[in-house]
């Protein structure tokens, strides 16, 4: 059956051409972030039980989080999270699997508790997963219409719902400073040179014309900073520090700003004992934060949908997303004469994931372009893609694509 | 003090002239929709109360919601709940107000629960708020900085947060199609007419070219709905409804399909006891549903940040979104030769909000007519409605401005 | 097979006769009788529906619940509940049935939430079960060994454990006082004439010699109070009429005090806005209140076995406390000769409960009366009440038969 | 003052001379006492920590707890735990405590989580505290009237609620061994020899006149089980080892049968992966288990009142319970004459603790004793434990004096 995929052409300036730009990321350790990877983390583990009991994932959704913040008192050289950070994870999944005429139970309370506290784990250097947080969940076996749509043997899976996927290319150079900020502030690196910032942090960029002003909100730790002064020389090295990365990836003027919230006059500082404002009442909801590309673009087109904790099968709500972002990049990589494109793909529920309602790709063209030129390259990259739709599974599973970057 | 406001051309064709484009809402009885409901129901609720108390709206912030749906057996003729939706909103409020040398308490347990209760009673006509669903909620003691920042007497209250804001205008035909839909579908003369069709309805329009398939899931209310052909019956009359609204509302071709994943030959249809897919195993959480449009536009700018639930005081997480709309709105209506607009707002954490760390309009302008020509008009709108920022305040709070239209 | 039926006799002067004896009541709306209601209410609720769709009472236990307090804030001549009380009921039943070749669901969520709230709803005149009330549950399916022990068709059931059941007779004097003046105090005609006075009642008497001092606790309505004069005057009305009603039930010498810990000096009162302490931090588990005679009697053989919330069919500590009590009473009343006597009966797992692992019974006699003369008497009501033990259980879920009493 | 005490004699047989006696232990691994144990921990946490800051241990009571069985699947050899245990302990206690012109706030979630995890870690050797608990509380500031009974500094504290304590002396054969074959069973010795057995330990003695069955639910440890043969010999050597450990107790007969609910021919075994019931369903609450003896005897005078959990400075409920047991010992060890006694105590709410409303002591005295003889040794010894009744808090701290033994 021939796919429906479309191109059309987008004639409009590539967004580094227009004079305003916003681009937003939450960091690793933001009360957003942590929980869509609270969700993605049990749904990976669940993946790989199914797998490795049943041969094949199963049919979960557990897309759905709640972080309630803590309560707790930082104070310079110390500090303590006086209540926990409460963690419920939500959702459906297989809790009894029907297999060789028995029906097996399934330790989904050992898999979603372990899970989550391993991502806690892996986030955090001073975070406790045991006595920091309270884990709960509510997920239960999926309703059965659902179900069967998974029972089709070798074939490709049919969409569990209609559901829209968004990707584009390339970034511009705020998004990839937004990016890069992030994830250098968040390096072992840094954490080694500068061990008093914690990892919730929250890059936002503006752009204005050639100008970038990055502001920074990053959570210290407490008991590693001895006194205001010291807060002051890490924001300081902080600054800098990202003033010297964004010269290395951009030629736009950067100004920084960390923590603008601080008020030394009244003893306001971000200090945290544990490096997320989550110990001290910042809540946090699945879906809230970074799209899969590790960026908020609200001047891009992009989808609202939530990727961590679907499926990796067959809910279009993530697969549609991963696989749109890759055509993006592959285009851009592969066909000359593309500036900019976005790529927009359309599941229809019951319907096989590789034949979706409609795949569609606008073009912002380079000079001297014309759509005709460019147009079956393009169709060509994402008829392969959705060819190959299937083979995004193991890599979501292995970690190699990452929903969470 | 002069704002900081920006007016750009956007070089491209408006939406309506792209080949294709995809819109989607979640009507009034989805799990996403309910959840934010319930939020910004808490929040209303609670601004009212510290308003009659206190004489202004207290520092809250509940955005944050989660749902997990219930079990349910629906049947032709009949059905029944088997196990209750779970709602939870949670977040942060003053629970204990410092007033007139006291500490006043705040009865925040009985505001909550009243308020969920009567935004579910007002939302469905087949779900009970008591029988149908566990109502509990995790708000506390906000922190204090945060608290510091309301204390201004009579001046503009400054932001709680670096957010941003976006909006646009005019919606399209498909667009204004999706939102009219759902509407209709949910209006007190269908139900009237039409009983057995249920609250949650999700609307979905993939336009091409001039065609538009609308593809619509309506949970049916299963005690209404006698049996199979009765259901078609239902299923083909709103089917048939749409295509006629459709009709008034635009020219363009449009087709319509109502619950497309029903499979009669496996006894698949999409019944509900109460007019909810909640009922039986579909979660939500807040922000996760329409922009504060209506609408859910991947195609176009918009915000991801939750309007849901946040105070209408200084959280420009809501207020922006809201006032860009507005601005958006007032600037198709008012300024000639605008074709189309999209404003962003971004706020900077700790500054009055009436002014922005920037106001940035982009237009697609009206053949024959230049930026220099409008620029000033949009500026003067944009640069009104800040001044008049806090007059949406009581507009929210009245309901006369909604968050969930 | 014969009854394993033991009678001796105590060598000890009756309860009665002691000097000093300790007899309390926790009243209808006390938190440990409140969340003791609530268990045995889904007990009914579940037994009834079990009992209308497969004829038979399927098996359950929900005899652990807790009762949280909430906050409020109570004043004369107003108040309200700042935080709802937070009620949980947790255990074990069948959720889904097997039944004619399929696989029924029970709908145990409605049943759990409806049968809470309508006990509630029937306890108290001014807590409102849907406002200042969130009710949850924890309720799963049995694990499949115990299921089987009901398999058995027509036949007596067998103990689902190893439970002890005790029951003694004749109440005395001070037992008699505490239980009458709880449920005076709780009677339509004392709320009818003092509607001030709450449910939350808690009496306690010391009988020394032939004085008695009765102590008894009673949580005012706020509302209903208009200050501290109108309090005292309830409060002396109350004793007042306690004094009238103990001349009429006992010849001993009675004092009563009410509202012991009040302190006008401080402006402490015994003020809800509900007619419970549940509303301002006091919390409950079931079990630990009355035993199924009404009363806690330390100075008594008794079970410190929960009745509430077991099921009436085969669990033994229910049903063995339930019929040791009515031995205790028809031996009291049938057998002359009998001044006291004390029933206690073991059950052994996997037995039918007709035949206990012992029946014993400790006799206390007349004057002039031997073991000999009366054994056979006594022995004869325990047979046939053992006999007849599965009658017990229509009673129970008619209510003729109450374990909250 | 003097103390109101009180001694009488009870005209009875002691209980080791009736024909039938009942007994019972729930083991330290059983459901209501692993509630209870969790309850006492946070309470000793709780006051260690107000000790340490604050020079006192300030008012609490965390005495309502709820423990909802989890969902395991067990097999010889093997086995996993599928769904957590869920833990949930409720009260009041100061999260804030106005200290030095500051009101300071105290880690109350760090020191509940913690204490109930290291109760856990400490009882069991193969549950694990984190991936098989979920573990969450409710404690909330208390009320404003009950802090005020504490603020007496050096004084004598004034008791938080009118309640009994009850204690006797001495135990008989049956309630020794009872004890002792728990104790023994739960040691670290058997648990070297035979590490097979579980925590969960249930001992039920049946005595006939001098006749002695013991029925004893064993969990034991499915990993460690590799087949039903070897289920069985463990069994069989528990027996054996019980029989012989009785022999050098007591010289009555006793009949031991360990998991009387065995049934090989249905392959039911009480097989557990963690070594409790609650992994699959038993569920517990706070107050339903042992009495601060250790042991459930129906058959004497006790206290129905939770100690667990109760603050040890004011709470009579707690500290009645343990004064009244060791006035019983210390009464049998110095009082010649005296064959067995009881003591109850009887607070008075917002009376000293040291002079209870009454302190009474009923005894059953040696053939040749007359009460005047022994009266005033009795007397003396309930007037010097009440006089250091404040030396019980430190013991009870310090775990010397221990409620779950």
């Amino acid at each position: 059956m021939k796919r429906n995929i479309h191109v059309e052409e987008l004639r409009a300036a590539p967004v580094s051409e227009m004079e305003v730009e916003l681009v937003e990321r939450k960091g690793k350790g933001h009360p957003d972030t942590v929980i869509d990877g609270c969700a993605e983390a049990v749904s990976r583990a669940l993946s790989q039980y199914y797998l490795e009991h049943y041969g094949r994932v199963l049919h979960h959704n557990v897309d759905k989080g709640l972080l309630v913040g803590g309560r707790s008192a930082p104070r310079f050289g110390g500090g303590e999270v006086l209540e926990p950070i409460y963690i419920m994870v939500a959702g459906r999944a297989f809790t009894y699997v029907p297999y060789r005429e028995r029906i097996e139970p399934v330790p989904i309370g050992t898999i979603t508790l372990n899970s989550i506290r391993g991502f806690l784990a892996e986030t955090f250097r001073y975070l406790d997963p045991v006595k920091h947080v309270v884990v709960d969940y509510k997920i239960r076996q999926g309703s059965l219409d659902l179900i069967s749509l998974f029972d089709r043997g070798g074939e490709v899976p049919v969409a569990n719902d209609t559901s829209i996927g968004v990707g584009f290319a390339p970034f511009t150079d705020s998004e990839r400073l937004v990016l890069e900020v992030e994830r250098y502030l968040n390096s072992p690196r840094l954490k080694s040179d500068l061990p008093e910032v914690g990892e919730d942090i929250k890059v936002l960029a503006l752009r204005h014309g050639r100008r970038v002003s990055l502001t920074i909100a990053a959570a210290m730790i407490s008991h590693l900073v001895h006194d205001a002064s010291h807060y002051i020389n890490v924001r300081e090295e902080v600054e800098s520090r990202v003033r010297d990365l964004a010269a290395k990836l951009t030629d736009l003027e950067v100004d920084v700003v960390v923590n603008a919230a601080d008020d030394p006059s009244k003893g306001v500082y971000y200090l945290t004992v544990t490096g997320t404002s989550a110990e001290a009442g910042d809540d946090g909801n699945t879906g809230r934060g970074n799209r899969p590309n590790g960026l908020i673009t609200p001047m891009r087109q992009y989808s609202v949908e939530a990727v961590a904790g679907k499926n990796p099968i067959n809910h279009t709500g993530k697969l549609f997303n991963i696989a749109a972002q890759r055509m993006a990049d592959r285009v851009i990589k592969e066909v000359r004469g593309v500036r900019e494109v976005y790529i927009r793909l359309l599941s229809k529920i019951g319907s096989p994931i590789d034949h979706p309602e409609v795949a569609s790709a606008a073009l912002v063209l380079e000079p001297g372009y014309t759509l005709k030129r460019v147009e079956g390259d393009v169709m060509g990259v994402i008829d392969e893609e959705l060819q190959h739709i299937t083979d995004l599974t193991p890599e979501i599973l292995s970690g190699r694509l990452g929903v969470i970057i």
